[in-house]
C-alpha cells in the first residue's frame, strides 16, 4: 500500500496532460484556468458505492469511466464544451493500489474520450468508495431547461432504455459480450454527448440530459419552461431488438424507454426543421399545456404505464 | 422526512442569492458564470464523517461552516477572490430534516462570511455524511507555491496551533465558552483568509494555506519553489496564553504550532519590507538550500521536535 503522498504522485503522473486553457494543473492549492471570453458552466456529481455502483458486478475501471461521464453529461446538456475536471476521491482503507490504478485508468479513459484534462482533486479516506467529479465548461450562450416554446419540436439524441436494460442484464448474470452487449455497454460506458454541444448551442431552445429517465427529465424541462409536451411513444428511439431483449428478462420495453434513466442522451427542444437527423430524432411537440401527454404513432392517446405519476 | 425533491427545494430557497458574476444558479444541469477577464482558480475539498469530523462533539452547523471554509481557504492561498461554490452533499438515510437545516445554516453562514454564493450542487444518499465543496475564484495573476526566491521573507497571516489545541480541548471535554474558547473557535469556525487575497496578490512571491500544519505545508512550498527556509521558532505567532493552555492539556506548544494544522492561516513569501503587519508576520527567510532549518530568536539552531521528519 502506498502512502497518500505516493498515491498523489501516481495520480499526478497519470493525469499529466497539457491544455491551452489550463495554466496550472494538479499540485498547487488550486488549478488555474486562463481567462476566457465565453461564459463558464459548472457542475458536480457524486458516484457513491452501494448507491450509484456496486463493486464486483462493475469493474473498477467501469466505475471510474462512468463516474466521469455522468458528470460531464451536464456540460453537454448546456450546449457547452468541457474545459477541466476536478476529482474528489474517497477511498476505503482496504482499497489496493492496483484497484486504484484500475479505477483511475477508466477515469482517464473517459477524460481522454471527451478531450478534457483532469486538473486537480482531493484524496481522502472514507468508509465507502466515492468519486465526486466537478466539471467546468465554456459556451457562448448556455442552453438551459427554461427556453422551450409552444410549437417547438422535442428531440432526443439517441436510443433510450438501453442502460436500464443493461443493468438488469448484468444483475441477471449476462456476460458483457453476449446478446445484451450493446445495452450493458450503454450502462457501463455511457458517453456524455459533448460531440453534440456545438450543434445544440446553435439549434436548441432548451435542453437537459437524461439521467433520471425520460419521464422525470422531461417533467423537469416542462416545469422550468412552463410548457407541456405531446410525446409520441412510437417515435422513441430504442436499441436494436429492444422489445425482444426486454421481454426475455421479463421487463416492459416501454417502461424502460420512458423511465429507465442513465442513458445520458440529451433531451432538447428546437424549432421544427432546424435539427439534422444526426443531432436528434423528433419524439414530440411542445404544447401550451403544463402536462405531458402520451400519444401513439396514430396520434391517439396512449395510457400511462403503471407508476408514472411524475407525468401527471 | 422530506423527499429528495422537497429537500432540493429547501436548499434552493436557502441559497437563493444573486451575484453579478452568476448568470444562473441552482436548478439547471449546470450553474452559469458570466465571462470574466480574470483567470479562474478552482479547487475541491471533502469533509467526511469520522475522517474529518465527528458528529456529536461537533454540531451540525459547525460541520457545515468548517467544510466550506476549508475549501475556500485554497482560493485565498492563490491570492484570489471567491466567485461561486458547488456543494455535493451525501446524507445517511437517517439524517433528519432539522439536522440538514443545521448543517446548511452553518454552510450558508460561512458562504455569507466570505461573500460568495452557493450556485449549485448535488444531493445523494450515502452510508456516512460527507460534504464535498468545490470553489471557483478569480484573480489577475495567481500566486502559486512555486515562486519563492532566496532572500525573500517567510510570513504567516496569523496565530498557529490554536485549531489543534482547540480539538484537544474539545476531546478533553472543555466547553466552547471556557478558557479554551479562542482555540475551540479556531478549530470549529476557521476563517478562510480571503480578506487578504488582494494584498497577497500584490506582495507575495509564493503562498500556501496551512491546512496540514506549518511543517508539512512549508515543506510543500519549499519543494515547489526548490528553496529552503530558515525558520525562527520564537517568531511564530500563537494564540494568547498558548504555552499555559497547551501545558494544562499535557501538550507541547511548539509541536502544536509547528505541526498542528487546520488553522487555515496563509503561509507566504515576499520581498522584505513589502508586507504590512496586518497582512503577515515574518517568521523566517528563504534560503538557497533545500532544507528547513529551525533557529531560535538568537539565530542559533534549535533541535527538531520528535517526529519532524518532514523537515529533514
Amino acid at each position: 500500500m502506498s502512502t497518500e503522498h505516493q498515491r498523489i504522485a501516481r495520480i499526478r503522473a497519470l493525469f499529466a496532460r497539457s491544455s491551452p486553457s489550463i495554466s496550472l494543473g494538479i499540485g498547487d492549492d488550486c488549478a488555474v484556468l486562463a481567462a476566457s471570453a465565453r461564459a463558464r458552466v459548472w457542475t458536480v456529481d457524486a458516484a457513491i458505492e452501494n448507491v450509484h455502483f456496486v463493486r464486483g458486478p462493475m469493474r473498477d475501471e467501469e466505475i471510474g469511466f462512468r463516474a466521469l461521464m455522468a458528470a460531464a453529461s451536464d456540460i453537454a446538456a448546456m450546449g457547452a464544451d468541457a474545459t477541466g475536471i476536478l476529482c474528489a476521491l474517497a477511498l476505503p482503507a482496504a482499497f489496493r493500489d492496483d484497484e486504484l490504478d484500475d479505477l483511475l485508468s477508466g477515469y482517464a479513459e473517459a477524460a481522454d474520450a471527451i478531450g478534457c484534462p483532469v486538473v486537480g482533486g482531493n484524496l481522502t479516506r472514507a468508509a465507502e468508495l466515492s468519486i465526486t467529479t466537478s466539471v467546468l465548461g465554456e459556451v457562448e450562450q448556455a442552453v438551459t431547461r427554461a427556453g422551450a416554446r409552444p410549437g417547438d419540436g422535442v428531440f432526443v439524441s439517441g436510443a433510450l432504455g438501453g442502460a436500464a436494460l443493461g443493468l438488469h442484464a448484468l444483475r441477471a448474470g449476462h456476460a458483457r459480450e453476449g446478446a445484451y452487449a450493446e445495452c450493458i455497454q450503454r450502462f457501463l460506458r455511457p458517453r456524455a454527448r459533448l460531440d453534440l454541444s456545438a450543434r445544440l448551442a446553435t439549434c436548441a431552445s432548451a435542453a437537459i440530459d437524461i439521467s433520471d429517465g425520460l419521464a422525470q427529465d422531461l417533467a423537469h424541462l416542462c416545469s422550468a419552461s412552463r410548457v407541456g409536451v405531446r410525446l409520441d411513444v412510437s417515435a422513441l428511439p430504442r436499441p436494436a431488438r429492444f422489445a425482444e431483449l426486454a421481454g426475455a428478462l421479463g421487463r416492459d420495453a416501454d417502461e424502460l424507454v420512458l423511465a429507465g434513466g442513465e442513458d445520458y442522451e440529451l433531451l432538447f427542444t428546437a424549432e421544427l426543421g432546424g435539427v439534422p437527423p444526426e443531432v436528434g430524432v423528433q419524439i414530440g411537440t411542445v404544447t401550451e399545456t403544463s402536462v405531458v401527454e402520451l400519444v401513439g404513432g396514430d396520434g391517439r392517446p396512449v395510457p400511462l404505464p403503471e407508476g408514472f405519476d411524475h407525468f401527471r
